[in-house]
């Protein structure tokens, strides 16, 4: 059976990229390692759109963003998380593991936060030492506006702190142009690399924050110091790295705008395809939301057994709903190394499972209408 | 130039562990994935040979280390720690990171600790929380007697705890049987796998252990619950846990008692033969230190100088001197896929850098010395 990965991470990894990696193991204190190492962090900088260092982690995205708490603040100190799903909720986990006072504005899940309500919020608090943010939320779908949020964060002199492990590379994100203190992404989204690596930028206002939280393996400092060299504090992941090289290069070889742009043609033609099957779209029906598009099961069906018969079935898998929307929801990814074709491959597979699940849906018309929407012959 | 990886760590992988590494990529929510974590997990309780749960994260196997400080240690808990080189000295960088008080038993780098020693200090402190303990000491070859020093630790009433990342898999370790607490080791050594996987084992009183210090992503019970399904708490590093498995059923297929053979068999012989060149050992002249040969530079030759020769000029990667060692010793690291062949290339390259610059060394003995010195025709 072939098979097609259409989940939010990890996602699907260019041959290019996978063949570096079966390549012999080569010591991570040499010439060609560093060689190797230098052009990643130069690399990150671009895709990050940042001078900022950004730090190169061996562990997964969850790890960046607590070495964005741990590194930041110090217990008791006022943070603000906001939250509308999932990922808001691994920040309000965090932010308590490490006994910061965190004032949560929570969202239901699937709602856009609102950087006026922030702005409130942090004058109401009389400001925080920290905003923590999610740019994709990965659960729901929704892209929030953290240009705005950030700038609510940075009016109210917080950090701002921004989770987007899966959207860093598939939707624009001008760190340092909007300010952006903290960004903390993963390399098994849009970055097209297997998962293990987190990385994280770090502006000198975040580097100053004096943090009393024990820290080692996270601790900022360390990495910046080796990297400065270019070397890494800790062994790391050396095949990775090396892939993630790679990745990169085909990235900005395309060129980031381009593969914005791939994004939201992308994520229109899913929308209008699952439209057009009668189902109704859970993520927003947006050009920002385009990097996971989620989408409601009709009554009766169970989204977890959908997920289940297209990957058991027919080799495709898809995400289905985390949390509270466990069953009712079935998520697309269509996160970097994704064409129109596997879009039409999901939906087709989501077809498929539906009708065989006895849902009442447009049979034909999902793959037809994603191929009519999607605007260029350029895939 | 052909090349030849000799240092310890990362080590040579298995081209039957780097053919999976860029197999397509898979996600890790699917019973395929969770098919080789089980076994995964299952193979590694044998490897440390233990019924305790073992514990696999995607990060250095400094965050092992960290994760045994951070979950079995509270702020201000008094421990000991025995340091006999540089990643002695990482337990005692990380335990004053956790603002543990840490009794450091400090031996000059290149000695054995005594279990003698450590059992007096413990009665003159009156017991400690947990003892911090390094099984070889990567940065002088140094293999101490941990089931000794586990022994005082748990007559004192503490945690013993063992940094055996480069020794696991490549000399015995019987984490049960000699009643060791917790025990973290990497991907990257003896387990033939590429880095970026670290594991450790967690014994009833160590889980049991209710620390206060804050911790997210290298909290054991997070761990243990989703590895109870099994399943992992944040997205892993799905290609190299999938190389794990098939590192790990090499080794197995081979039996552990062989392997540790194979270890002490090359020890023997790259001792035999960097003694004929007319070289003198750092590391000790004994069995149990066959994890990594730290040899002595002759008077005026620098080590740092030879290595950079071999590894531009031969091909040839072996270590230099970590910390106080730095130009003073070359490490010839034999962990894991290296065999007789390989440890004669590594000698010979030694024997022809250092030819080169001038050092009054015997010519042709070494390899032919080394070769003589291996027991078996099976290599």
């Amino acid at each position: 059976m072939k098979r097609y990965l259409l989940t939010p991470g990890p996602t699907p990894v260019p041959p290019e990229v996978l063949a570096v990696l079966s390549e012999p193991m080569i010591g991570h204190r040499t010439a060609e390692y560093r060689a190797v190492l230098g052009e990643v962090l130069e690399r990150l900088q671009q895709v990050f759109r940042t001078n900022d260092d950004v730090v190169l982690m061996t562990a997964s995205g969850t790890a960046a963003m607590e070495s964005a708490v741990a590194n930041t603040c110090s217990p008791g100190d006022r943070v603000v998380v906001v939250s509308a799903g999932n990922f808001g909720e691994r920040w309000v986990s965090l932010t308590t593991a490490y006994g910061l006072e965190a004032d949560v504005i929570r969202y239901p899940w699937g709602e856009t936060p609102s950087a006026d309500e922030l702005a409130a919020r942090l004058r109401e608090l009389g400001g925080a030492q920290a905003v923590f943010l999610t740019h994709s939320e990965t659960s729901t779908g929704v892209v929030a506006d953290v240009e705005s949020l950030a700038a609510a964060a940075q009016d109210a002199g917080a950090l701002s702190v921004v989770d987007a492990i899966s959207s860093l590379g598939a939707v624009p994100l001008e760190t340092e142009e909007w300010g952006i203190d903290v960004v903390a992404t993963g390399s098994q989204k849009a970055l097209m690399t297997p998962p293990g690596l987190a990385m994280v930028s770090v502006s000198k206002a975040a580097a100053d924050a004096a943090s009393a939280s024990p820290r080692f393996y996270l601790d900022w400092e360390r990495y910046g110091k080796a990297q400065a060299k270019p070397d890494a504090p800790y062994t790391p992941a050396v095949s990775l790295v090396i892939a993630l090289n790679v990745a990169l290069g085909l990235i900005l070889d395309t060129g980031l705008e381009e593969t914005f742009d791939r994004h939201v043609r992308l994520g229109r033609a899913c929308r209008a395809g699952a439209k057009a099957m009668g189902l109704e779209l859970f993520s927003p029906d947006e050009d920002r939301s385009s990097v996971v598009t989620a989408i409601r099961m009709p009554d009766g069906i169970d989204g977890q057994e959908i997920v289940a018969t297209v990957r058991s079935q027919m080799g495709v898998t898809l995400a289905g709903g985390q949390g509270e929307l466990r069953g009712k929801i079935v998520r697309i990814g269509h996160i970097g190394y994704v064409d129109i074709f596997d879009v039409v491959t999901g939906l087709a597979a989501l077809e498929l499972a539906l009708a065989e699940a006895g849902a009442d849906i447009e049979r034909g018309a999902g793959p037809g209408r994603a191929l009519e929407t999607f605007e260029h012959t350029r895939v």
